[in-house]
């Protein structure tokens, strides 16, 4: 017997979870385009030199490449390297193909743009729960706006986004790379440092305080600057954003974050849980100033994050462009909703059994009537009804017959 | 300056025609759904172990292939190759991944089984006009049933849905393999040779009957076969299905593609060209019974088409499973429908512009009561208002400010 698994760290969606990663996928985008934001698409290839010149860290080396075609493979040569044989890699994430496009045609489009990218990414990680070597990334992100309130937008078409999807409780938490670059180096550590020392910092909800300080050591740095970091940091974890105020940081990085918060609390009518986070860094090594996820019961990682690149277009293209962002997890917050996937507003599906003597002109006519409310399958009634209650779950909602339809009698739950 | 242009015959979609791109997914999708079909999907990546042995033809030649990772690499291997160095191949299409994934889950599976697939595949052609190496393809499929209300089915459903994308002629042709073969097998040839002849027959539109007999002959074969075939050919062309009655074909044959006919005009009120075409052969390997195409004005090719393949699954399974299937060609659906992509059913989008003394709470109060409707984005208004006007077309259809919604005026068109 062969095997016909998909390949490693990979799925078949089989009709019902199909059914929900639809019905996520179109809530989603429906809320981010009633919001303003506009879907484009950019191809699953792109090539190598480009994505290599990308700040993607270890995507990088967890690319998926591709193989020369025709003449230009040469497996004779000597000395034989990767790079003689690969030609494109796949997409590890739609941000930076979007910074491609975005170069690219950036004389036709508005400023500021907003996008919608809605697609899969690409990544040969070691095959674990949660990390699918194919996923789907649910992206919005402004070019072209260096204010605040490209921040609020996106972050408050999340909001409503997953509330349409039927999260009640939901917690932002945000932070500012630019306060944090500053609270760091107030600490003694220097410009080169910081990079690293926000990486520790990271880690605080996983390893805590002592933890930070453990790995800070072990990294070579000097107990002074670190125990002033972790009192810095203590301070702030107690009295909040206000205190970073003492060791540094500009009172404008403070009152935008303030803004920032108490807009999104009066937009949401104090709904949700926003707070200011020292220990939320995003790995990403492009991030430059707000960064911010989104956190809901039930699940112990974020359903969703983002912050500022303003340095990405820059880099590929020259040209300065401010730019912000923020996803949505698809693959958790599918998982989420499996289990209340009956009662998501998804149009039922109905089957519609017909017997060899009904008339099949009648029966696609009563098919037609009934499609206007129900998704509706023919099934020739079958031989085998246990065999076939057994499986039909997995395609429907609903069961009826031309006869019982004749007489009236209504639909069957399956 | 950096080429950001996408590799080579791939494309980035930007706001104006992913809209329209995603209105055709989204009503292709909806249309089949209410017809009784499954959403499923698979990986873009399969082993080539599996692509390799599908009766993929010319289609594995052109195939993405990617390569090893790690420690299965290994370049130093004398006489390297390409299956030293290749993992995975991206699909080249949809239906031999729907093959492996029913040969692995068919227990679960109701029969008959009947599938959605919309997504990518990929192959790399030399690139020309309507010729992309990443492109969208629009499935559903059959599974176990062999009667021909799957056809039927199939058909009226493609009917239904390029009804509702607006065409109004629609012309199907369609043929059956077995009657080819046998009229082919009638004329003299041997088993062996029958497809070779039919791979000539599907070329009567592009180079008539004088070419087919050109073909043939420097093929190598009998003249008197040859001539034996034309005759009948020009027999059917002039006087339809029944006359193959006279050279073999037997009765079930032509009674079951008459009923087929019948019922189609039936159920679309006469409303298309529907008829039996001799040169409808299509090209792959795989199919076995009845094959179809959709035309249309305005295109010269088929914007849809399929057929029966009955042989796939115990092929790759050893399980006998009838399989019959058709496909809307995205691509050309799309540029067909972009000259009138504003007169189509998609929600408009508003521009929203506010000014620096707008109350940000009320800008938003504004935005949500106009998102009941539209599609809003908020602008706050640009100091360069004509360069905004010149590029604001490609994201938006409608404009407005908060000072002229206070006033009731009505919207600019863009």
């Amino acid at each position: 017997m062969k095997n016909f698994n998909p390949i490693r760290g990979t799925y078949d969606y089989l009709p019902k979870e199909a059914r929900l990663r639809e019905y996520v996928r179109a809530t989603i985008l429906n809320s981010y385009q009633e919001n303003g934001y506009n879907l484009i698409d950019t191809p699953i290839l792109e090539s190598l030199d480009f994505l290599n010149s990308s700040e993607g860290g270890d995507n990088l080396r967890l690319m998926f490449k591709t193989i020369k075609r025709g003449e230009k493979l040469d497996l004779s040569k000597e000395n034989l390297t990767e790079s003689d044989i690969a030609e494109e890699g796949l997409r590890y994430d739609l941000t930076v193909p979007l910074a491609r496009m975005y170069s690219n045609n950036r004389e036709k489009l508005p400023t500021p743009f907003r996008t919608i990218q809605i697609g899969s990414a690409f990544r040969a990680e070691r095959p674990q729960k949660g990390r699918n070597r194919q996923f789907t990334q649910c992206d919005i992100d402004v070019f072209g706006d260096s204010s605040i309130n490209a921040e609020l937008e996106l972050i408050k078409t999340c909001f409503d986004t997953l509330a349409r999807l039927g999260f009640e409780n939901l917690t932002l938490k945000i932070n500012d790379r630019e306060i944090l670059n500053q609270l760091v180096r107030f600490s003694g550590f220097s410009d080169g440092e910081i990079n690293t020392v926000c990486v520790t910092l990271d880690k605080i909800e996983k390893i805590y305080m002592t933890g930070v300080m453990m790995e800070l050591i072990e990294k070579g740095f000097d107990t002074e600057k670190i125990n002033k970091l972790v009192d810095i940091v203590n301070d702030i974890v107690e009295n909040g954003l206000q205190a970073s105020g003492k060791y540094g940081v500009k009172v404008e990085n403070i009152s935008r974050l303030n803004y920032l918060i108490d807009t999104l609390n009066r937009l949401t009518g104090n709904r949700y849980s926003i707070k200011y986070d020292i220990s939320i860094v995003r790995g990403q090594g492009y991030y430059t100033g707000t960064v911010y996820e989104i956190y809901t019961d039930g699940f112990s990682g974020a359903i969703g994050g983002g912050g500022r690149y303003d340095k990405m277009v820059e880099k590929f293209s020259g040209i300065s462009c401010p730019a912000v962002g923020i996803c949505l997890g698809f693959e958790p917050i599918c998982m989420l909703l499996k289990d209340r996937q009956s009662s998501l507003d998804i149009r039922k599906n109905l089957v519609l059994l017909y017997d060899s003597d009904d008339d099949i002109i009648e029966v696609f006519n009563l098919k037609d009537e009934l499609k206007k409310e129900y998704n509706v399958a023919l099934y020739s009634r079958p031989k085998n009804i246990k065999n076939f209650y057994s499986k039909i779950g997995e395609v429907a909602d609903l069961l009826t017959s031309v006869k019982e339809q004749k007489e009236n009698k209504p639909f069957k739950q399956l």
